[in-house]
């Protein structure tokens, strides 16, 4: 099995915390190059394993084809060498997610997560899903990591597929977004003998994700609350499991703010509180009402966060 | 409230039954342009009100953004001028989306079917959609119609936006898929001052539709029972109910078939069955298993159609 | 195939508008058998072809077995005898529902509703609940009407199973209370030959329903606009479809208002606008709150009904 | 709080590992006291915290009132006074529940199990089932467990809910069977100052919920599994997550056969290959097809339990 070619721990593969960037706009809503690039200079600081760039909080089906390639080059020019940055090259049809796998490995990506396509969702069986991620992982020069979101696809990838997938030489990971755990101890159990690594994604279950067998996670809030989410996951490695309980559940609920209860808009909105550059989001995608600002403050403050 | 520019019918708006025609792909999943315009021809012989392109059975998740035009500007050459072109033109940012607009009008179409965006569904409340889809209305050149189609989307669009929208003047009709009858019957009593037309996004409840107000259908099954879909519409219009149900009864299980049931795999197979050129579906949409297919050939045969 | 037994109208069946009527409690939450009585006498002079007794409206659910049978009692005692008492007699076993509908028979019910059974809907297949079906209407002393309530129970009754059990000689009809037009006329279409009677479970979709071949509606709004649901199904019947849809479109709002936004406190609450007596619910229902109130009252004068 | 009260272990009120056990019928669908004793006869010898009887497994719905308490009684008397009995007493109505949980007591239960009522599922929200649960914690005699068990109710009971009836001193614990973990971590995060006492409600995310800090399970998978369970409640206990990771993971798929997958019928065609009774269900519940019960088969073999 691969591993992520990377000059300071090629040896981990893709464990550890990633936040997955935001993509700034400008008030008439062009990618703001020069906010992403102070962002991700600042999480450069946090000891994360690196950046995911457009996964769903870097609002990339609002993208074009070039943006997206653009924006996986900034990101690799401003952050350091020894940081992976993993671009989401998903698209609906193989043949633009083979191209668009290889641009961003070209624009400097280390590694590719791949979405499920999902406008056809009722004939994405498991027979459709093997081979468009093995045409996929056949011919991308990266790694790949598969990208299971329920909530924004309306599909979850089916253990049978991910078991089979992860027999793939270039299939290096999972990031279950699903929050589903049984499933998720069920993969890491079946696919213990291939070494598919098992990302959460998303930071509210990432305790008993690393209970089951995850080693790492891909977690929005981490945009915002980086160190913390860097400090679970040491608490979870060194099975602190106390400390590691009470840090999570201090998280849970500003975590489904900036997620499924107010979604990208909330998360840029905070990361302005915690001295990031949110921008604006791209239409149709608008900006909290003040009504709901106040709200997602309610569930940093009540946690102790602000 | 403006109209549909078409030479010969300006009065009557965009009532009538369109086939949503597929994109015939090569078995190197290219789009097969010969094969389009074969069937495009074949399809002026039918009393159709016009052709939509780039509907959810036309694969236009699949196609880049030239390919999407290319194939409106294929179809509109080739279909005589009579015959309206109604293309899909919704993305899932507001820009895209008024650009596609702009394209497609140049290609030639008369009008243009915009898809609620999804991605982010949780988000994509009255507001967010009302907003999106008057910033498309206003800068396209020609009449947009609204496009509902919760199986594919997750997301109905709400009845108060759909309400709100027929205020403007370049919004002339709304394409509802789901199926939910109450809501369309509202949705046609709510708009009866601005005239909104109303098409039923799917044969199998095409007369219950015309029952409670529409003006016409784009279903799926026209692409291969075109005449048959043609008379049912003439019964409904002429209140020849009882005929009409018994003719209704026979296409509900075909329909079912060639949408939810197996896709648009199962209406390109059905296509060659009725003469059409089919072709392949672009990855990841795969052709019927041999026991999907004779399956889907029972619900055709079991109706009677052949 | 047999037909209620009925002195007024055997030859019709049970096609008609029936209210599944409310059972009004004291403030100590016991059934009030007087204000009972009164609203039936009240509905009596509406052209009605009966009452529903314990439909999902009856809050049966949270009668005792005994209670459940005594209210019928009550109801059959206070109704002039050309009227058809259909009693809801679903329990979720087999001999429950047996027993039930037996005794039901016995306190006067012309034919019983029999809810699909739903706590294990994962199992409730169609060989099962064939199985269920065939032997309660095997053992019914009057005929069995079927009852698929997917909002309440999760679960729809599969339309193979309706075609089935519309050959057994003790079942005549269905009330179908999911709103899916497509399903209703497929099923009015496969039972054509058994002479299934098929009543529309809710005023939202009644004019659809008789469009695609229903006789008659169950309807909760029946119970506070009684004569309005009586006056469209002689729309309907006569094919004056215009006005129908215009009769139609005002009655959605307040049907939804009753039923699926706020539910059977909703409707026992309107019930004293319009004279019947509602009468409290049963915990755990709560009533209305003040808010939830004005806003169910706009739905009804926003509609011209108050 | 009040803890059970329970001769060998009052000091740790619910915590432990709990089958929720079967009924066994006769062939001719009566419940069958002698096998339901020699099953609890076999329980008493593993290391239980004691039973749950007339949880989801025990086809409660389908038992009559009396029978409900009867099988109770018949428990109780079989089973060594040092095991919980803790019997599932919810009904849909209040009063209904707050005599069934007096009964129960009455017959020697140690503990109530009470189910969220949900056939009006649309109007249950926290506001309703705070005073539900109020009145009958309120009147019973013996503690109270909440039980939120969505796939067979449609509905969860919300987490402000589940805090404030934390503070209830006669509510002790909650079996939570959706498998939300983030839910659960929450919810164990809001109420530690309460003590609620959080048991997993199926066998699949017993290591997570433990990660997450519940202090049990009630595992359908018990029936028939019940050491394995226990020694992962010791390897969780005792912090051997590697071991537990192991065990956990063979355990999940013949979980979800006896489950979600196949169900009661499951269960009990499993307690017979294990040495238990698992008898006949009651109707409408039929027994496995061949073809069912050879894929359960291989989901136990496949694991190595068989």
């Amino acid at each position: 099995k691969r591993t992520v070619a990377c000059s300071s721990a090629p040896e981990r593969g893709v464990g550890g915390i990633y936040p997955p960037i935001a993509t700034p706009f400008t008030p008439t809503e062009e990618v703001d190059y020069e906010k992403l690039e102070e962002n991700v200079q600042k999480y450069a600081k946090i000891p994360f394993r690196g950046l995911v760039v457009q996964g769903s909080n870097g609002e990339f089906p609002y993208l074009t084809v070039e943006e997206r390639v653009e924006v996986v080059r900034h990101v690799r020019r401003a952050l350091p060498k020894d940081k992976l940055v993993m671009a989401g090259s998903g698209c609906e049809s193989t043949q633009a997610t083979v191209r668009m796998s290889e641009s961003m490995a070209q624009a400097g990506a280390d590694a590719v997560l791949v979405v499920t396509p999902c406008f056809y969702r009722g004939r994405m069986d498991s027979r459709a899903l093997i081979r468009h991620y093995t045409q996929v992982a056949d011919s991308s020069p990266v790694p790949v990591v598969l990208y299971s979101v329920p909530a924004n696809t309306g599909l979850e990838l089916p253990v049978e597929a991910v078991v089979a997938l992860s027999q793939h030489p270039n299939i290096v990971g999972l990031k279950d977004s699903g929050g589903d755990i049984t499933r998720m101890a069920l993969i890491a159990h079946k696919t213990r003998g291939s070494g598919l690594q098992l990302l959460a994604g998303s930071a509210g279950f990432l305790l008993a994700a690393y209970a089951v067998g995850a080693v790492g996670g891909v977690c929005a809030l981490a945009n915002v609350l980086g160190p913390q989410l860097c400090q679970l996951e040491q608490l979870c490695l060194s099975g602190s499991w106390e400390e590691a309980r009470e840090l999570q559940g201090r998280l849970i609920e500003p975590n489904a703010a900036v997620t499924r209860k107010f979604g990208v808009a909330a998360l840029k909105q905070a990361m302005g509180w915690f001295g990031y550059h949110g921008g604006e989001c791209r239409s149709p995608l608008r900006p909290l009402s003040e009504a709901e600002a106040k709200l997602l403050r309610k569930d940093f403050t009540s946690s102790g966060w602000l």
